[in-house]
């Protein structure tokens, strides 16, 4: 039998989603705004049909869908069209933040239609369908995040994508564990990046530049509707991150200022341990 | 005429410089407290003659000398040692700070003593001469910041040796230059990787964790003694980039509270903006 799933939003991530499915077997449907992604799409064999408009057909036959919007256009979206949902439809998500937009839309629901949340940890700094490939999926995280409305067919649904598509590791965390978790290793990474560079123009620097700064830095460059989502959506913890990040700089600071070299000497061997630990792990 | 250098300190990178240099021919000697890191690389033949005591003839009979230590241990030994240095010696150092160590070793160098201060941008998570290699200076820049006092046969001097060890980019800064521009790009970013790691244990979270949190934590791993030492001798530029950055972040910290979506996204573009600027000088 068939594996068959229509993927909503064709940008980078769903052209990436709709091209690996594919590879693998299954049949791939495609909505977008944007007719020329679909067009694009179809003609590269990505996708199997895809619609721009009138495509209530499609979201009534798809048993299987898989949401590759933006959080805040993705709620928006099943409260408009929820109503075409069919009984035994399981779907999918890919955002980065579960708090602010799982309990909504579960909640919202038709009956015998379920939602299971899972966020690919996997991206790149351009988008857009034309830029679709696969290859980032493979040393990436794919996190699903159960509530107790998800039933194991749910579950086995999300880890069935994530398994297609070659991600490296596959796990669970509780909605509210996913977004303390992407609020430290992602989105305080990002805000500090972007602090870095919008501190002061020293572009006249780049020339003196080594690794080490470019490696902090590149994720500076950052898609500002998605990224402004992700962060307004997930504010509260983020704050709290950089409230405790902040505090700590501070006390390297004060080190400085005391000129305590062992006050600095023992921050500079804490962190040495546990980045120790980032390298283990994999 | 065979080139003959001095180092002083066999270290990463002193044992870099000396392996280099022999390759391309130098006749490299070189003093160590450590008689094991001698022996090590006389037999390699990364130098030709080394000592780590009774090495006043190696001193006395120098005529171009590097410096290969840790800033205070470099004023240290030149106090000690100078009555030593031959009329007509030039000699230079490694040392990643400039303003602190600059002026007190020119000014207490006997007559017709040149210390012409240079500054190789390199360096690996690993140390000593059996780390010792020279790939790390091919995409590096080699900083020369020469003062009033210097001559044009010094800056010659640390060309030859930045060319010789296949630097990718010599340049010419002034001492404070320098020191502002190292405040930015490397002693900044160590303190924020440090405050990420310390700012609480979240190795928990290494499996999680994606490139991009790898990359803005890797030089979290710091070698506590130098860079104490290089944080406390350019405290007061560095304090300055602390607070300036600081802000920055609290800026970022009141458009999330005040959920400001613009101000979120001012701040990408200016990231993005500014971020490209320093993909394309290389």
């Amino acid at each position: 039998m068939t594996k068959k799933v229509l993927i909503v939003g064709l940008g980078l991530l769903g052209g990436s989603y709709a091209m690996g499915l594919s590879q693998k077997g299954w049949q791939v449907d495609a909505i977008d705004t944007d007719k020329y992604a679909i067009a694009y799409a179809k003609e590269r064999g990505i996708i199997q049909n895809g619609a721009s408009e009138h495509f209530e057909h499609l979201v009534q036959e798809a048993n299987r869908i898989v949401f590759a919007l933006y959080p805040t256009a993705f709620v928006e979206w099943v409260k408009q069209y929820r109503h075409l949902f069919q009984k035994g439809l399981i779907f999918t998500d890919v955002s980065g933040v579960k708090c602010s937009i799982v309990q909504p839309i579960q909640e919202m629901l038709p009956p015998e239609v379920e939602f299971i949340p899972s966020h690919p940890m996997a991206g790149r700094e351009v988008s857009g369908v034309q830029n679709a490939n696969t290859e980032m999926f493979r040393p990436a995280n794919f996190i699903i995040t159960p509530t107790e409305k998800n039933t194991d067919a749910g579950i086995a649904f999300a880890q069935m994508i994530a398994e297609d598509l070659g991600f490296a590791h596959i796990c669970e965390l509780t909605v509210q564990e996913h977004d303390k978790m992407i609020g430290y290793v992602s989105q305080l990474t990002h805000a500090i990046a972007v602090s870095l560079m919008c501190a002061s123009d020293r572009t006249d620097l780049a020339e003196y530049t080594g690794d080490s700064f470019r490696d902090l830095t590149r994720i500076a460059r950052i898609n500002e509707t998605m990224w402004s989502e992700l962060f307004l959506e997930n504010r509260e913890i983020l704050i709290q991150e950089i409230d405790t990040f902040t505090n700590t700089l501070e006390t390297l600071k004060e080190h400085l200022q005391q000129q305590d070299s062992e006050g600095l000497k023992t921050m500079f061997r804490t962190s040495t341990a546990r980045r120790s630990a980032f390298d283990k792990k994999r």
